[in-house]
Protein backbone atom coordinates (compact mmCIF):
# COMPACT_ATOMS: atom_id res chain seq x y z
CA UNK A 1 0.00 0.00 0.00
CA UNK A 2 0.89 3.99 -0.43
CA UNK A 3 3.04 2.27 -2.99
CA UNK A 4 2.49 5.37 -5.42
CA UNK A 5 2.16 7.91 -2.28
CA UNK A 6 5.76 6.90 -1.63
CA UNK A 7 7.33 8.40 -5.12
CA UNK A 8 7.05 11.56 -3.40
CA UNK A 9 9.11 10.63 -0.08
CA UNK A 10 12.24 11.51 0.38
CA UNK A 11 14.64 11.00 3.45
CA UNK A 12 16.04 14.09 5.16
CA UNK A 13 19.00 14.81 7.61
CA UNK A 14 17.37 15.33 11.25
CA UNK A 15 19.97 17.77 12.87
CA UNK A 16 23.54 16.45 13.56
CA UNK A 17 22.52 13.20 15.78
CA UNK A 18 22.98 11.11 12.52
CA UNK A 19 19.17 10.95 12.67
CA UNK A 20 17.37 10.52 9.22
CA UNK A 21 13.61 11.37 8.56
CA UNK A 22 11.10 10.25 5.90
CA UNK A 23 9.65 12.98 4.49
CA UNK A 24 7.06 14.19 1.89
CA UNK A 25 5.80 17.47 0.59
CA UNK A 26 2.75 16.43 -0.76
CA UNK A 27 2.11 14.51 2.76
CA UNK A 28 3.94 15.92 5.97
CA UNK A 29 7.62 17.75 6.13
CA UNK A 30 8.46 18.59 9.50
CA UNK A 31 9.55 22.76 10.04
CA UNK A 32 11.08 24.51 12.90
CA UNK A 33 7.85 24.07 15.19
CA UNK A 34 8.54 20.75 15.88
CA UNK A 35 12.21 21.25 16.37
CA UNK A 36 11.71 23.69 18.64
CA UNK A 37 9.08 21.70 20.71
CA UNK A 38 11.15 18.61 21.56
CA UNK A 39 14.07 21.37 22.67
CA UNK A 40 11.68 23.36 24.88
CA UNK A 41 9.28 20.54 26.10
CA UNK A 42 10.00 19.67 30.01
CA UNK A 43 10.11 15.47 30.19
CA UNK A 44 11.38 13.04 32.29
CA UNK A 45 15.30 12.28 31.32
CA UNK A 46 15.58 8.63 32.31
CA UNK A 47 12.46 6.81 33.05
CA UNK A 48 8.75 7.40 32.71
CA UNK A 49 6.52 7.64 29.90
CA UNK A 50 6.38 10.60 27.40
CA UNK A 51 3.35 11.07 24.78
CA UNK A 52 3.70 12.79 21.51
CA UNK A 53 -0.09 13.57 20.10
CA UNK A 54 -0.59 14.33 16.49
CA UNK A 55 3.16 13.34 15.76
CA UNK A 56 2.85 13.19 12.09
CA UNK A 57 5.67 11.46 10.26
CA UNK A 58 6.90 10.89 14.08
CA UNK A 59 9.52 13.88 14.07
CA UNK A 60 8.92 15.18 17.62
CA UNK A 61 9.68 11.54 19.35
CA UNK A 62 12.47 10.47 17.18
CA UNK A 63 14.26 13.81 18.45
CA UNK A 64 13.31 13.44 22.11
CA UNK A 65 15.52 10.36 21.87
CA UNK A 66 18.43 12.93 21.84
CA UNK A 67 17.37 13.87 25.52
CA UNK A 68 15.59 11.37 27.02
CA UNK A 69 16.07 7.51 28.21
CA UNK A 70 12.15 7.33 28.63
CA UNK A 71 9.65 5.35 26.47
CA UNK A 72 8.31 7.30 23.82
CA UNK A 73 5.15 6.98 22.43
CA UNK A 74 3.34 8.80 19.42
CA UNK A 75 -0.16 8.73 18.27
CA UNK A 76 -1.04 9.48 14.26
CA UNK A 77 -4.61 9.63 12.84
CA UNK A 78 -3.72 9.31 9.42
CA UNK A 79 -2.75 5.20 8.18
CA UNK A 80 -0.44 6.98 5.68
CA UNK A 81 1.55 9.55 8.20
CA UNK A 82 1.67 6.43 10.73
CA UNK A 83 3.52 4.22 7.88
CA UNK A 84 5.98 6.90 7.81
CA UNK A 85 6.27 7.45 11.17
CA UNK A 86 7.27 3.48 12.02
CA UNK A 87 9.28 3.71 8.69
CA UNK A 88 11.54 6.48 10.37
CA UNK A 89 11.71 5.00 13.27
CA UNK A 90 12.87 1.32 12.06
CA UNK A 91 15.53 3.90 9.33
CA UNK A 92 17.31 4.84 12.44
CA UNK A 93 16.77 1.69 14.51
CA UNK A 94 14.86 3.41 17.45
CA UNK A 95 12.02 0.29 17.44
CA UNK A 96 13.26 -0.03 21.53
CA UNK A 97 12.90 3.81 22.64
CA UNK A 98 9.57 4.61 20.06
CA UNK A 99 6.27 3.06 19.54
CA UNK A 100 3.93 4.90 16.92
CA UNK A 101 0.18 4.02 17.43
CA UNK A 102 -2.33 4.80 14.93
CA UNK A 103 -5.44 6.21 16.66
CA UNK A 104 -7.87 9.28 17.12
CA UNK A 105 -6.01 11.10 20.56
CA UNK A 106 -9.88 11.22 21.70
CA UNK A 107 -10.50 7.75 22.09
CA UNK A 108 -6.65 7.21 23.74
CA UNK A 109 -7.78 7.50 27.24
CA UNK A 110 -9.96 4.56 26.67
CA UNK A 111 -6.63 2.08 26.34
CA UNK A 112 -4.68 3.71 28.64
CA UNK A 113 -6.81 5.00 31.41
CA UNK A 114 -6.48 8.16 32.82
CA UNK A 115 -3.02 9.73 33.99
CA UNK A 116 -1.30 7.27 32.07
CA UNK A 117 1.80 9.13 31.04
CA UNK A 118 4.17 11.58 32.69
CA UNK A 119 4.26 14.03 29.90
CA UNK A 120 2.28 14.98 26.38
CA UNK A 121 4.00 16.72 23.64
CA UNK A 122 2.05 18.11 20.98
CA UNK A 123 2.01 20.51 17.89
CA UNK A 124 -1.66 20.25 17.02
CA UNK A 125 -3.50 21.34 13.58
CA UNK A 126 -2.85 25.45 14.07
CA UNK A 127 -6.58 26.71 12.26
CA UNK A 128 -9.62 26.47 13.08
CA UNK A 129 -11.84 24.12 10.55
CA UNK A 130 -13.50 27.81 8.81
CA UNK A 131 -13.97 26.11 5.20
CA UNK A 132 -13.00 29.17 3.78
CA UNK A 133 -9.10 28.69 2.44
CA UNK A 134 -8.79 24.17 2.37
CA UNK A 135 -7.13 24.14 -1.06
CA UNK A 136 -4.89 21.29 0.75
CA UNK A 137 -5.11 17.80 -0.35
CA UNK A 138 -6.47 15.87 2.54
CA UNK A 139 -3.01 14.87 4.19
CA UNK A 140 -2.30 18.61 4.59
CA UNK A 141 -5.81 19.71 5.77
CA UNK A 142 -5.97 16.77 8.23
CA UNK A 143 -1.96 18.22 9.55
CA UNK A 144 -3.02 21.93 9.67
CA UNK A 145 -6.11 22.74 10.35
CA UNK A 146 -8.79 21.53 13.21
CA UNK A 147 -10.46 18.68 10.96
CA UNK A 148 -10.56 15.54 13.35
CA UNK A 149 -9.89 17.49 16.43
CA UNK A 150 -10.26 20.62 17.41
CA UNK A 151 -7.98 22.79 20.18
CA UNK A 152 -10.08 21.65 22.83
CA UNK A 153 -10.14 18.15 22.01
CA UNK A 154 -6.13 18.17 22.20
CA UNK A 155 -6.63 19.84 25.38
CA UNK A 156 -8.78 17.88 26.98
CA UNK A 157 -7.20 15.13 25.60
CA UNK A 158 -4.26 15.97 27.54
CA UNK A 159 -5.50 16.90 30.57
CA UNK A 160 -6.92 13.19 30.51
CA UNK A 161 -4.11 11.58 29.61
CA UNK A 162 -1.26 12.88 32.12
CA UNK A 163 -0.87 11.99 35.73
CA UNK A 164 -1.45 14.45 38.32
CA UNK A 165 1.87 17.02 38.47
CA UNK A 166 2.85 15.67 34.62
CA UNK A 167 3.74 18.11 32.11
CA UNK A 168 1.82 19.49 28.76
CA UNK A 169 4.03 21.41 26.20
CA UNK A 170 2.64 22.45 23.11
CA UNK A 171 3.74 24.89 20.37
CA UNK A 172 0.86 27.01 18.37
CA UNK A 173 0.24 30.43 17.12
CA UNK A 174 0.12 33.29 19.21
CA UNK A 175 -2.85 34.36 17.53
CA UNK A 176 -4.84 31.62 19.89
CA UNK A 177 -2.94 32.13 23.43
CA UNK A 178 -6.01 33.34 24.79
CA UNK A 179 -7.83 30.48 24.07
CA UNK A 180 -4.83 28.05 24.61
CA UNK A 181 -4.56 29.29 28.15
CA UNK A 182 -8.19 29.34 29.12
CA UNK A 183 -8.80 26.14 27.69
CA UNK A 184 -5.62 25.06 29.33
CA UNK A 185 -7.34 26.16 33.05
CA UNK A 186 -10.89 25.07 31.94
CA UNK A 187 -9.05 21.23 32.10
CA UNK A 188 -7.06 21.42 35.16
CA UNK A 189 -3.76 22.39 33.21
CA UNK A 190 -1.67 25.49 34.54
CA UNK A 191 0.89 27.56 32.28
CA UNK A 192 4.04 27.58 33.74
CA UNK A 193 6.48 28.05 31.13
CA UNK A 194 5.72 29.93 28.42
CA UNK A 195 8.52 31.49 25.16
CA UNK A 196 7.77 33.42 22.23
CA UNK A 197 9.66 32.83 19.37
CA UNK A 198 10.06 36.04 16.96
CA UNK A 199 11.74 35.59 13.15
CA UNK A 200 13.49 38.86 14.00
CA UNK A 201 13.96 40.80 17.29
CA UNK A 202 11.47 43.44 15.88
CA UNK A 203 9.07 41.75 14.67
CA UNK A 204 5.97 39.77 16.31
CA UNK A 205 5.85 36.68 17.48
CA UNK A 206 4.82 33.92 15.14
CA UNK A 207 5.32 30.75 17.60
CA UNK A 208 4.46 30.25 21.01
CA UNK A 209 6.17 27.44 22.86
CA UNK A 210 3.90 26.41 26.02
CA UNK A 211 4.06 24.28 28.84
CA UNK A 212 1.48 23.78 31.07
CA UNK A 213 1.69 21.64 34.56
CA UNK A 214 -1.54 18.95 35.24
CA UNK A 215 -3.02 20.53 38.39
CA UNK A 216 -0.35 22.94 39.18
CA UNK A 217 -0.26 26.33 41.16
CA UNK A 218 -0.94 29.60 38.88
CA UNK A 219 2.56 31.04 38.49
CA UNK A 220 4.05 31.42 34.71
CA UNK A 221 7.42 31.80 33.90
CA UNK A 222 8.19 33.92 31.07
CA UNK A 223 11.31 33.19 29.22
CA UNK A 224 13.52 35.19 27.55
CA UNK A 225 12.50 35.51 23.66
CA UNK A 226 13.64 33.48 21.13
CA UNK A 227 14.94 35.58 18.05
CA UNK A 228 14.89 33.10 15.00
CA UNK A 229 17.33 35.64 12.42
CA UNK A 230 19.87 38.42 13.14
CA UNK A 231 20.06 41.43 11.62
CA UNK A 232 21.96 39.96 8.94
CA UNK A 233 19.44 37.18 8.01
CA UNK A 234 21.73 34.01 9.46
CA UNK A 235 20.23 32.27 12.49
CA UNK A 236 21.20 33.39 15.79
CA UNK A 237 23.37 31.63 17.93
CA UNK A 238 21.06 29.96 19.80
CA UNK A 239 19.16 28.63 16.80
CA UNK A 240 22.62 27.12 15.33
CA UNK A 241 23.25 25.60 18.79
CA UNK A 242 19.47 24.12 18.39
CA UNK A 243 19.77 23.21 14.97
CA UNK A 244 23.35 21.85 15.35
CA UNK A 245 23.80 19.89 18.54
CA UNK A 246 21.11 19.57 20.67
CA UNK A 247 22.45 18.32 24.64
CA UNK A 248 20.44 15.68 26.43
CA UNK A 249 19.52 17.52 29.37
CA UNK A 250 18.91 20.95 28.57
CA UNK A 251 15.44 22.84 27.17
CA UNK A 252 14.97 26.07 25.87
CA UNK B 1 -4.45 67.61 56.42
CA UNK B 2 -2.04 65.25 55.31
CA UNK B 3 0.18 68.17 56.68
CA UNK B 4 3.34 65.74 58.70
CA UNK B 5 3.12 63.57 55.85
CA UNK B 6 3.26 66.30 52.85
CA UNK B 7 6.84 66.19 54.74
CA UNK B 8 8.02 63.84 52.86
CA UNK B 9 6.62 64.59 48.99
CA UNK B 10 8.82 65.73 46.67
CA UNK B 11 8.31 67.06 42.56
CA UNK B 12 10.02 64.97 40.24
CA UNK B 13 10.23 65.41 36.70
CA UNK B 14 8.25 63.58 34.26
CA UNK B 15 9.94 62.68 30.98
CA UNK B 16 10.73 65.54 28.74
CA UNK B 17 7.32 67.49 28.56
CA UNK B 18 7.81 69.89 31.46
CA UNK B 19 5.07 67.66 33.20
CA UNK B 20 5.79 67.35 37.04
CA UNK B 21 4.43 65.34 39.75
CA UNK B 22 4.35 64.91 43.17
CA UNK B 23 5.58 61.58 44.64
CA UNK B 24 6.88 60.48 48.03
CA UNK B 25 8.76 57.27 49.01
CA UNK B 26 6.68 56.36 51.77
CA UNK B 27 3.28 56.94 49.64
CA UNK B 28 3.55 56.28 46.41
CA UNK B 29 5.97 56.61 43.53
CA UNK B 30 5.51 56.17 40.13
CA UNK B 31 7.71 53.31 38.25
CA UNK B 32 8.50 52.51 34.75
CA UNK B 33 5.38 50.37 34.73
CA UNK B 34 3.33 53.23 34.50
CA UNK B 35 5.23 54.92 32.03
CA UNK B 36 5.22 51.86 29.88
CA UNK B 37 1.33 51.48 30.02
CA UNK B 38 0.56 54.96 29.42
CA UNK B 39 2.66 54.42 26.30
CA UNK B 40 0.99 51.17 25.19
CA UNK B 41 -2.52 51.61 26.01
CA UNK B 42 -4.73 51.77 22.99
CA UNK B 43 -6.80 55.16 23.34
CA UNK B 44 -8.81 57.49 21.52
CA UNK B 45 -7.14 60.20 20.64
CA UNK B 46 -9.15 63.22 19.61
CA UNK B 47 -12.20 62.83 21.91
CA UNK B 48 -13.90 60.40 23.88
CA UNK B 49 -13.35 58.94 27.71
CA UNK B 50 -10.44 57.41 29.54
CA UNK B 51 -10.82 56.02 32.90
CA UNK B 52 -7.47 55.55 34.71
CA UNK B 53 -8.23 52.78 37.77
CA UNK B 54 -5.84 52.40 40.21
CA UNK B 55 -4.88 55.58 39.48
CA UNK B 56 -2.08 56.09 42.57
CA UNK B 57 -0.78 59.67 42.31
CA UNK B 58 -2.19 60.24 38.74
CA UNK B 59 0.64 59.45 36.89
CA UNK B 60 -0.79 57.39 33.89
CA UNK B 61 -3.14 60.57 33.20
CA UNK B 62 -0.85 62.91 33.41
CA UNK B 63 1.11 60.77 30.44
CA UNK B 64 -1.52 60.32 28.60
CA UNK B 65 -2.20 63.82 28.26
CA UNK B 66 0.99 64.18 25.99
CA UNK B 67 -0.66 61.42 23.54
CA UNK B 68 -4.49 62.66 23.31
CA UNK B 69 -7.21 65.16 23.70
CA UNK B 70 -9.97 62.89 25.21
CA UNK B 71 -11.33 63.55 28.44
CA UNK B 72 -9.38 61.30 31.31
CA UNK B 73 -10.73 60.49 34.59
CA UNK B 74 -8.40 58.71 37.53
CA UNK B 75 -10.41 56.88 40.43
CA UNK B 76 -8.00 56.37 43.29
CA UNK B 77 -9.78 54.49 46.70
CA UNK B 78 -6.78 56.19 49.09
CA UNK B 79 -7.63 59.74 49.75
CA UNK B 80 -4.04 60.62 50.80
CA UNK B 81 -3.11 59.47 47.05
CA UNK B 82 -6.45 61.25 45.05
CA UNK B 83 -5.11 64.12 47.16
CA UNK B 84 -1.63 63.80 45.76
CA UNK B 85 -3.16 63.33 42.23
CA UNK B 86 -5.40 66.74 42.56
CA UNK B 87 -2.38 68.30 43.26
CA UNK B 88 -0.38 67.05 40.26
CA UNK B 89 -2.70 67.97 38.15
CA UNK B 90 -2.84 71.12 39.48
CA UNK B 91 0.17 71.35 39.27
CA UNK B 92 0.41 71.17 35.67
CA UNK B 93 -2.49 72.68 34.60
CA UNK B 94 -3.97 70.04 33.75
CA UNK B 95 -7.16 70.80 35.00
CA UNK B 96 -9.34 71.04 32.25
CA UNK B 97 -8.36 67.79 30.91
CA UNK B 98 -8.23 65.49 33.69
CA UNK B 99 -10.36 64.50 36.73
CA UNK B 100 -9.09 62.71 40.15
CA UNK B 101 -11.87 60.84 42.10
CA UNK B 102 -11.76 59.27 45.23
CA UNK B 103 -13.42 56.38 45.14
CA UNK B 104 -13.82 52.73 45.41
CA UNK B 105 -13.49 51.24 41.91
CA UNK B 106 -16.29 48.52 42.80
CA UNK B 107 -18.84 51.46 43.02
CA UNK B 108 -17.89 53.35 40.02
CA UNK B 109 -20.47 51.39 37.99
CA UNK B 110 -22.96 52.46 39.81
CA UNK B 111 -22.43 56.74 39.65
CA UNK B 112 -21.70 56.28 35.80
CA UNK B 113 -23.67 53.47 34.49
CA UNK B 114 -22.29 50.37 32.58
CA UNK B 115 -19.85 51.41 29.64
CA UNK B 116 -19.43 54.71 30.46
CA UNK B 117 -15.61 54.83 28.77
CA UNK B 118 -14.17 54.36 25.44
CA UNK B 119 -10.78 53.11 27.04
CA UNK B 120 -9.20 52.31 30.30
CA UNK B 121 -5.85 51.88 31.57
CA UNK B 122 -4.99 50.04 35.19
CA UNK B 123 -2.20 49.75 36.82
CA UNK B 124 -3.37 47.62 39.50
CA UNK B 125 -1.94 46.15 42.69
CA UNK B 126 0.79 42.79 41.72
CA UNK B 127 0.64 40.79 44.97
CA UNK B 128 -2.20 38.20 46.03
CA UNK B 129 -3.10 39.00 49.60
CA UNK B 130 -1.78 36.24 51.10
CA UNK B 131 -0.31 38.00 54.48
CA UNK B 132 2.98 36.63 54.67
CA UNK B 133 5.32 39.65 53.85
CA UNK B 134 3.48 42.92 54.28
CA UNK B 135 5.85 44.71 56.35
CA UNK B 136 4.87 48.12 54.08
CA UNK B 137 3.13 50.86 55.68
CA UNK B 138 -0.47 50.88 54.44
CA UNK B 139 -0.25 53.07 51.78
CA UNK B 140 2.60 50.89 50.29
CA UNK B 141 0.80 47.96 51.30
CA UNK B 142 -2.83 49.02 49.45
CA UNK B 143 -0.87 50.25 46.20
CA UNK B 144 1.19 46.87 46.00
CA UNK B 145 -1.15 43.89 47.36
CA UNK B 146 -4.69 43.35 46.80
CA UNK B 147 -5.93 44.46 49.95
CA UNK B 148 -8.59 46.81 48.55
CA UNK B 149 -9.60 44.94 45.46
CA UNK B 150 -8.97 41.23 43.95
CA UNK B 151 -7.54 41.29 40.43
CA UNK B 152 -10.68 39.87 39.38
CA UNK B 153 -12.30 42.63 40.92
CA UNK B 154 -10.29 44.80 39.04
CA UNK B 155 -11.18 42.85 35.37
CA UNK B 156 -14.97 42.70 36.50
CA UNK B 157 -15.39 46.53 36.85
CA UNK B 158 -13.29 46.84 33.66
CA UNK B 159 -15.91 44.84 31.70
CA UNK B 160 -18.52 46.79 33.13
CA UNK B 161 -17.14 50.72 32.49
CA UNK B 162 -16.26 50.18 29.32
CA UNK B 163 -18.24 50.21 26.23
CA UNK B 164 -18.53 47.73 23.71
CA UNK B 165 -15.44 47.61 21.28
CA UNK B 166 -13.91 49.90 23.60
CA UNK B 167 -9.97 48.80 25.26
CA UNK B 168 -8.79 48.12 28.51
CA UNK B 169 -4.88 48.14 28.97
CA UNK B 170 -3.34 46.43 31.87
CA UNK B 171 0.67 46.51 33.16
CA UNK B 172 1.19 43.70 35.31
CA UNK B 173 3.37 41.07 36.27
CA UNK B 174 4.00 38.07 33.83
CA UNK B 175 3.70 35.31 36.88
CA UNK B 176 -0.26 36.15 36.68
CA UNK B 177 -0.73 36.20 32.89
CA UNK B 178 -2.67 33.00 32.36
CA UNK B 179 -4.96 34.37 35.72
CA UNK B 180 -5.06 37.63 33.69
CA UNK B 181 -5.88 36.19 30.65
CA UNK B 182 -8.42 33.65 31.69
CA UNK B 183 -9.99 36.32 34.09
CA UNK B 184 -10.47 38.78 31.20
CA UNK B 185 -12.03 36.36 28.98
CA UNK B 186 -14.51 35.09 31.57
CA UNK B 187 -15.37 38.98 31.84
CA UNK B 188 -16.12 39.42 27.83
CA UNK B 189 -12.97 41.37 27.42
CA UNK B 190 -10.79 39.44 24.68
CA UNK B 191 -7.16 40.03 24.79
CA UNK B 192 -5.65 41.42 21.21
CA UNK B 193 -2.26 42.85 21.86
CA UNK B 194 0.14 41.90 24.22
CA UNK B 195 3.93 42.87 24.77
CA UNK B 196 6.38 41.34 27.48
CA UNK B 197 9.16 43.97 28.96
CA UNK B 198 12.60 41.96 29.96
CA UNK B 199 15.31 43.75 31.99
CA UNK B 200 17.74 41.96 29.27
CA UNK B 201 17.00 40.21 25.71
CA UNK B 202 18.29 36.55 27.82
CA UNK B 203 16.69 37.25 30.37
CA UNK B 204 13.03 36.42 31.51
CA UNK B 205 9.91 38.28 31.11
CA UNK B 206 9.13 40.68 34.70
CA UNK B 207 6.49 42.82 32.94
CA UNK B 208 3.44 42.25 30.88
CA UNK B 209 1.44 44.88 28.75
CA UNK B 210 -2.14 43.53 27.69
CA UNK B 211 -4.85 45.27 25.56
CA UNK B 212 -8.05 43.84 25.49
CA UNK B 213 -11.00 44.53 23.42
CA UNK B 214 -14.78 44.52 25.12
CA UNK B 215 -16.59 41.71 22.92
CA UNK B 216 -13.95 41.82 20.64
CA UNK B 217 -12.93 38.20 18.83
CA UNK B 218 -10.06 35.90 19.57
CA UNK B 219 -6.90 36.61 17.99
CA UNK B 220 -4.11 37.96 19.92
CA UNK B 221 -1.19 40.20 18.07
CA UNK B 222 2.15 39.01 20.07
CA UNK B 223 4.33 42.29 19.89
CA UNK B 224 8.38 42.56 19.78
CA UNK B 225 9.37 41.89 23.16
CA UNK B 226 10.43 45.44 24.95
CA UNK B 227 13.94 44.98 26.04
CA UNK B 228 15.02 47.46 28.71
CA UNK B 229 18.70 47.51 29.41
CA UNK B 230 21.83 47.05 26.47
CA UNK B 231 24.47 44.44 27.32
CA UNK B 232 26.51 47.36 28.63
CA UNK B 233 23.84 48.33 31.06
CA UNK B 234 22.16 51.67 29.36
CA UNK B 235 18.99 51.51 28.37
CA UNK B 236 18.28 50.82 24.95
CA UNK B 237 16.86 52.86 22.25
CA UNK B 238 13.09 52.36 22.56
CA UNK B 239 13.26 52.81 26.33
CA UNK B 240 15.24 56.10 25.84
CA UNK B 241 13.07 57.59 23.16
CA UNK B 242 9.78 56.63 25.34
CA UNK B 243 11.82 58.34 28.44
CA UNK B 244 13.15 61.20 26.18
CA UNK B 245 10.43 61.81 23.77
CA UNK B 246 6.73 60.54 23.87
CA UNK B 247 5.00 61.47 20.37
CA UNK B 248 1.47 62.26 20.49
CA UNK B 249 0.15 59.43 18.46
CA UNK B 250 2.64 56.77 18.69
CA UNK B 251 1.66 53.19 21.21
CA UNK B 252 4.44 50.56 21.55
Amino acid sequence: MYENEKKSERIDDLLSHNLRIIQSDEVFSFSMDAVLLARFAGIPLQRGKILDLCTGNGVVPILLTTRTKASIEGIEIQPRLADMARRSVSLNGLEDAIEIREGDLRELVQITGHGAYDAITVNPPYMPLNGSDIKLNPHQAIARHEVNCTLEEVIQACSRLVRNGGKVSMVHRPQRLAEIISLMRSYSLEPKRIRFVHPRIHMEANMVLIEAMRDGKPEVRLLPPLIVYQEDGNYTQEIREIYGEVSKEDSV
